[in-house]
């Protein structure tokens, strides 16, 4: 048994289900067992979120959040995978604490280079204790044997020379940026009766349409009328939640932006 | 049920496991079934082969061997997968047909740039009919999305500038005269009931010493007097024929390469 959150990352439902993994997705973190059985959370190995500006949701877990599930692993001995790999890319708020430094002795901390260096190279880090990390290098020795070593040159001096700090600053500048503008177009152009996430950082925002609305069947029309996102259902791990869909502020100008998010309101509205 | 030859390579050894598959060791090609029973050849998914210059081997299997195999995968229907990495680094003798011309409809041909270009590199292809490798994609990208990027420009470079036939013929001239000086070592100092491979391509040769010595146990007494190998039970999925062991011919320069063969016997005989 594997946790997750609800929705979550479209990749660990593919990496997990690869390996015929029962995937319990939890319903939030404030009910006692967030939403699993006693009996399920017994035989949870692992649960996997992504606490900071989740893909796809761009939500935050808040500090009370990250330790009631500190607590909930601790009383049923599961371990937490803390995926993190937008947690550099804040546009506002306050950093919250990782979950690692919460419970150090039971969460493996996932880091990417992908958002902050480049995502073609493929690299990231593994932050936890060490009996845990032990089964990561048979894991990854097994599928690899190692990652690539002139990426791995690079990115130690990318951070040595100082570039990625210089980098990281112009990033968050660039895509708080988008964000905001996304945002402003959505308040501008989109129908009454959907709503949207505020994310703090990361890449995504997350829609929530009328419930009449299947943006599975919706995506042809959107596509022929030149606008693409992806159906929310596929992050959840049941493929419930078809009124909602990601979308990724990170990439466009602000024309094609604005021009796509009017697209996008009228395929919804019609 | 995957089939594989036996011995065969270590990573794929470790990489089944990890799926929790039942792997099911061949006896050889000469049999009507390769040593399997009727059952299991049934049950069979694929069949995973190392045809040229095999780790840790260092055999080559013959045309009649290959189109055996052929037949068998036909007859049962399961599909080949054939592990080519060192099939460039040939020495002598005639290049065999690779099992993927003799039946391309049911085989993956994989090859790689560890062996022609840089190890550091971790990139490889695969050829092999469309459904089969459409699953590839699905798996692959679950695993880490593609490839990286820069890497995969380089090598597309390396190739294309005529860097990768030139650097082939070099590595060939080099290849061959190690392999060539350690077999006259190995002839030179290894004692009587010690035998070895001779292998016409690949990195490997494959020492068979008297029943009466155990390589695993051997290991931290050829560690200490300065020489190291890998066991051969290692590469047999049922952890038999301790009596092997598997040597790198490709590395050392000619002093340290007599030095270690001289360091060896002598562990070998006491």
């Amino acid at each position: 048994v594997i946790l997750t959150s609800s929705p979550t990352y479209l990749g660990a439902i593919q990496s997990f289900k690869s390996y015929r993994a029962d995937i319990q997705p939890m319903s939030g973190w404030k009910e006692d067992t967030c939403g699993v059985s006693h009996e399920t959370l017994k035989k949870a190995k692992f649960c996997y979120v992504i606490p900071d500006f989740q893909n796809p949701s761009g939500e935050t877990m808040t500090i009370t959040e990250r330790q009631a599930l500190v607590d909930l692993s601790r009383k049923y001995g599961f371990v937490i995978v803390e995926d993190s790999p937008y947690r550099e890319l804040r546009y506002s708020g306050t950093p919250v604490e990782t979950i690692y430094s919460l419970a150090p002795e039971r969460t493996i901390h996932l880091g990417s280079f992908s958002k902050i260096f480049a995502p073609g190279f493929r690299l990231g880090w593994a932050i936890g204790p060490e009996e845990l990390l032990d089964s990561i290098y048979v894991c990854k020795q097994s599928l690899d044997l190692c990652p690539p070593v002139l990426d791995q040159y690079l990115a130690a001096e990318f951070m040595s020379s100082g570039a990625l700090d210089r980098n990281l600053k112009k990033s968050i500048a660039y895509y708080k940026e988008k964000r905001d503008y996304m945002i402003a177009l959505l308040e501008k152009y989109m129908p009454e009766g959907v709503s949207w996430t505020h994310p703090e950082g990361g890449l995504f925002l997350f829609l929530t349409l009328p419930d009449s609305i299947d943006t599975v069947s919706l995506y042809d029309k959107a596509l022929s009328a030149g606008v693409a996102y992806v159906a929310g259902s596929f992050f959840y791990p049941d493929g419930s939640h078809r009124n909602t869909m990601r979308l990724n502020f990170s990439f466009l100008d602000k024309n094609k932006m604005e021009n796509g998010i009017k697209i996008l309101s009228e395929v919804i509205t019609h």
